[in-house]
């Protein structure tokens, strides 16, 4: 008999039909005898409803305000579902993240949690009720309703998880599992049985959205195992899990991640002097705007080129301030470009295996994919490539890594 | 400088463009140096949105969950009129019924209040913010979210005004104010500038539905003078004030009320033995039926008949548990009608007249009305009548007691 705590994403909760079919399936786990505690989110649709509301009065209104609107979307759903569970003779109790005491800091709109009070949960899990958590909100040190932004529902189950040492969290989702690469541009792509955190989080930062970062973050952090599955079909999912884990002979490369939200910005003929990296960035960053990826080439003349990749809705803005700092620096210019995708290949494999840069580049070559920008770190190598060769880039890679083909722990 | 609790209902706050028009209300006594403590109820359509959801899942959902639900509709109305506040340079704070420490009983969907924690309130007001409070909710002792009930943001802002000793307590509505009866029905109704609190009840017991009798009562019992005024127009309303503060020569009937709501059940043939009203009424109540007027004649034979008036709704169910209870007794049998009406005269004045009940009679037996039943109180005297001379004995009431004429006050 376990201890699960299953999270259920808005599409899953859309409607009152999806929330009875949830219901079955919570209902189900308890019947087997297991303990199950439910994060939900708001029905989908409803917190843009609600931030509609909002926008209707002012443009950017008070944070706490926002969280106190915001914040019913999930109290909607745990009451609905608690509804469903006793309409099916499960006992159920619904909590916001207020009277389960998810206590955060008072960043409202983007608060942490610091602590959650188990005792509420725990009597009733004892009393064999499923205890119904709102996702995505908490409670500062005052009193005041706090949100954790988007998708922060995901890191609302792995926080109960760890609190409640969980057997397992189980995300649940719109997608039954992590897969290779993105099955719309890779037909072969295939969902992994197993990943370890560090190539999700590597996944989820190069933009395979199945699941929150900072939820896989927390995840690692407490050593919970986290399972994404899916809400509408019946499956395993994937475990995400750790490193020891994982069979010795499993593949080198374990998905292939990427993007086309970046564009990059190229300051070239930058005096090299000690502070110019610090010059160019610190304005960049000032001005709010995030950074990605960042290469420096060794130019002539004693003179270097700074790129890098900011989202492109950024990209006006720095450009800009890029502008204002190249006539500082006295540097020669700015350049850009949107037209850019990152493709990123992820593998804890890949540590201790030499020539995978090399494999990768090979088979860009192959193709006659021209590389823009190169950036590493211990589980993945980025590339960013011409846009029009993202989807010719990506099959080659999955193909060459021989992703399509099931790895060891699979085959046994 | 006062401090005002003005409670805004639903079709007050029905549409984001109300809120703001509310927001401009609410500033206008802020700017003049007062405080104010304002109490929303749910956009109008929200509450009856909410429940329709529940009743997608099922019939008669769990209370504390149908609590948990219901009360998001006030937290969206709050937060909303806080932005709205705010973008007026009004600085405002929202708070939910738990998090202004609203202790209720745990009678979920019909909770009582039991106390509230004027401290964070007071706190907000001394730093000369507007505090929002959701109406119509609380908390129990141990955290869970109770409502009070439709029409309970009524009651909230009494509860609140008298905690706080506020000066008034104003109720904002769609009428402005308290009229000597509906002029839907006679054209020269007039909005009264005062009426008792006993006036009131009578009124709001009767059907004239512009407060909640909880309420009422509420502000009574703790002395918080309570204004009923319009949203949308300016004016003074009505102010509902105790019996001390009316002029003597105030006139003797205040208002007329009337309702068609009821029907009428007769058992005729009672053997009169000491027992008998309770054995007819002891099933009654015992079927959840609620009784309004109750009128026993004494008959030949020893027997007696009891009429009474219930709900329309609850008719069919009364007349066949009086069919039992006829059968048992040995009575003659169970008559009833539904096309009945109750017309009301109500005043504190008729206390210390005589001759009121004389005059009422008189102008019903002018037009030609029978009167089915009777029943009086201290300042109240109801008639049953044919519900197809209600209005035409409404008009000769209101016209036989002068009630389009100005009262005393008034003309000064």
């Amino acid at each position: 008999m376990a201890l699960f705590v299953q999270k259920f994403g808005g599409t899953s909760v859309g409607t009152t039909e999806r929330i009875e079919a949830v219901a079955e399936k919570v209902c189900g786990f308890r019947n087997a005898g297991h303990d199950v505690v439910v994060v939900v989110s708001a029905m989908s649709g409803e917190t843009n409803r609600l931030i509609g509301l909002a926008s209707e009065i002012m443009e950017e209104p008070d944070p706490r305000e926002m969280d106190v609107l915001v914040s019913t979307g999930e109290q909607v759903t745990m009451s609905l579902l608690s509804m469903a569970l006793q309409k099916r003779g499960c006992d159920a109790r619904s909590y916001t993240g207020s009277q389960v005491r998810i206590l955060t800091d008072n960043m409202h709109t983007k608060a942490r949690i610091k602590q959650i009070d188990e005792q509420r949960m725990r009597a009733d899990l004892n009393a064999g009720r499923v205890v119904v958590v709102a996702g995505f909100q908490g409670v500062d040190e005052d009193g005041n309703i706090t949100t954790l932004g988007r998708g922060g529902s995901d890191t609302t189950a792995v926080a109960l998880a760890a609190t409640l040492k969980a057997d397992e969290c189980q995300i649940y989702t719109d997608v039954d599992g992590v897969y290779t690469t993105d099955p719309r541009v890779v037909d072969s792509a295939r969902r992994l049985e197993r990943i370890t955190f560090e190539e999700m989080m590597e996944m989820a930062s190069l933009g395979s959205k199945v699941l929150q970062i900072r939820a896989v973050e927390f995840a690692g952090k407490y050593n919970v195992p986290l399972r994404v599955l899916s809400s509408f079909e019946e499956g395993e999912g994937t475990l995400i899990t750790f490193e020891e884990n994982i069979a010795m002979e499993q593949p080198v490369v374990s998905g292939i991640a990427f993007n086309r939200d970046e564009a990059k910005v190229t300051i070239s003929g930058v005096p090299d002097t000690p502070g110019s990296a610090l010059r160019i960035l610190k304005p960049v960053s000032e001005a709010n705007i995030g950074v990605d990826m960042i290469v420096q080439n060794v130019g002539e003349d004693n003179r270097t080129a700074f790129t890098f990749t900011v989202h492109r809705n950024d990209f006006k803005r720095a450009k800009d301030v890029l502008q204002r700092v190249s006539d500082e620096l006295g540097a020669h210019g700015v350049s850009g470009d949107t037209k850019i995708a990152k493709v990123s290949i992820v593998g804890v494999g890949m540590r201790s295996h030499a020539g995978v840069a090399t494999k990768m580049f090979e088979a860009l070559s192959v193709e006659g994919i021209n590389i823009q920008m190169i950036s590493t770190s211990e589980i993945k190598i980025s590339v960013v490539i011409d846009e029009k060769y993202l989807e010719l880039a990506v099959r080659a890679l999955h193909s060459v890594f021989e992703l399509d083909k099931p790895g060891v722990e699979e085959t046994l």
